[in-house]
């Protein structure tokens, strides 16, 4: 039986036009992957309404799996995220708040959640397959305090209080070439490489 | 009344003859601080055992806060962490163990642990004050998912379980110059000034 | 009339199997230039030899432009060099020397040479052109005292020494992504991106 | 005999107020150094004048030995520049030109002056002597295309042109911790220990 999978992107921000995750899930549609039914989306970056989204079309779906991608621009890696914590912040990062001009400091996501939940994706398995591909991978043990840790946090969090076996995660990607031709001491990763990436987190996910 | 503040820092490790947080705190010796009454501790960079010793000078001392330093070589400023996650974890680091070679991957410190825990020092305001007083700091969200990582969950944990009301939390500074003599690339801080930087959220804390 | 290129890249070092500039010049093969007439050297990773084989080269080519890539593990970006200087150094920098054990110390290339010579490329124009196809690059002032900068210098020496007509410069490329799997914090760039990267300054010089 | 040292810093630039290279010279009055008779100057961030003004001391003063600081952000260790080169550029580094609004884009400094000049300071001994004082130091192949390489470039043809026997370089300095408080992540050595590693390199140079 296939495997259905929510793969969901976000849309551009900070007065970008583009953002690598659209890149991504727009090639999707060329993927031949036998054993899954893959749907995507494309999640808005306003820490009210990313992780309501994504989790009506959990709802519509019903999915086995859930994967966020998101960009983490300074990153060379493609890197699986540990952990999602239970707080919104932009202070002290030089951040200028979400798409609608939200500027939270150190606010919990959700007055009684846990503290932190794991994701429950097979983290390591992804991170040593990219690895054998020659694709640049490593965990990692933060996954900020911006939309990308909301949408983490706010996925597992919905999973576990409805107790749905939905396994759900995220995973942070690089910046593309043309995003940082103006910092271009800043590493990047070709949207190729991004796609194939993954691609083979799918296929870690599902074998 | 005094305070009753308990401040630990490391022993050496990775080759190292010493670590700047026990330089550190050889120096809490010279200060004058009206309102503390402060016990100090070197921990050993010993998974099993650097917060059971940490636990033992808890009680008995009994103290208003706990402070752990530790080093993260390769950061710039003072970053106060936010939360200790329920992860012991050296893969995929080129970090070869603890001092006695254990090399936990992916392994829970506490199974039956919840998966993260909060600082409960006044993170954002030691941060503010250590900036205002020209100091680079930072919040942390990662402790990594070595030594000061176990230690600060574990003190979290334990003051937790036990519901003590000692306030803790986990304090990186960045290496000292004579660790980085042989990789001048990496950024270090003065002891000097790393002592300052822990008097001045001593009195963050205090005030 | 078409324009005779010479273009170089260099052996395996350090370990590796391969160099990200040997995977260029592979596919350089797959190239329809039309007014370029294109030849291709490997050149080995030693002192006493790099300079000289791409010298035979010129020699028997006499080629309009000279280009010679090398990769600078650590940039991101494409790198066109500014200026060659008259020294050999592989001191404090962890480096293991030449592929013959060779690990000069602040040692002059040429005794009675000039301290520098500037890349004859239009380096400005190369640059700007690849960042309007969206390819991160950027002028680089030191091609540092290892066989790149050894190649660049010689190369210009000989050419100004002999009062040839040839254009001639370096270009260093990031590391390749299976170049730094086990450093994932390090950039690279994927080697068919560094492909249209070198088809572009070859491009923007003949044009 | 008393070796005569003439020693320049920079005045504050960057919406800044003080320069490190200000604080360090306002210090050296307190340092007792018997075989050395010391002068200082603070040069402006201007392109048309840094080297003259410096010039105009030399003139004056007959110095043995000029050495001349600037600080380079970014940077962690203090690091003796290899060479001058014979450009100015402020393009593609994100850089407003200088304290006058001036914005050269490859330009050369002198347009009958050679390529590049060796600083003819001890680095190496410079840099040995810092590093066993357990003092961050690396040898610098690259002064920028700034005001730093401006001066040292400048200074060097200077000498050479009047031939005359005064040994003169360039030692940049990393940013102070008050410079970077709100970019946390950037490299900073303190004040104090940058005086000490001014003063390490006259003793250096002296012995």
């Amino acid at each position: 039986m296939k495997k259905k999978i929510l793969l969901s992107g976000f849309e551009a921000f900070g007065g970008l036009s583009t953002n690598p995750t659209m890149d991504i899930i727009a090639r999707t549609r060329d993927w031949e992957l036998p054993n899954v039914e893959l749907h995507t989306i494309i999640l808005p970056v306003v820490y009210d309404e990313c992780a309501d989204l994504l989790i009506k079309e959990i709802d519509k779906h019903n999915p086995d799996v859930v994967i966020s991608l998101g960009v983490a621009v300074g990153r060379a890696a493609i890197t699986p995220e540990r952990i999602g914590i239970n707080i919104q912040d932009t202070a002290g990062e030089g951040k200028s708040g979400d798409n609608r001009g939200f500027h939270p400091k150190d606010k919990p996501i959700d007055e009684t959640g846990p503290v932190g939940l794991f994701s429950t994706l097979p983290i390591r398995k992804i991170t040593e397959d990219l690895l054998e591909k020659g694709i640049p991978a490593q965990i990692s043990n933060s996954a900020g305090t911006y939309i990308c840790n909301n949408t983490l946090y706010s996925i597992l969090h919905y999973i576990k209080r409805n107790e749905l076996s939905i396994k759900a995660g995220f995973i942070h990607v690089p910046a593309s070439p043309e995003m940082v031709t103006n910092k271009p001491q800043l590493p990047s990763m070709s949207i190729e490489l991004q796609t194939e990436a993954v691609k083979t987190i799918i296929e870690s996910i599902v074998q």
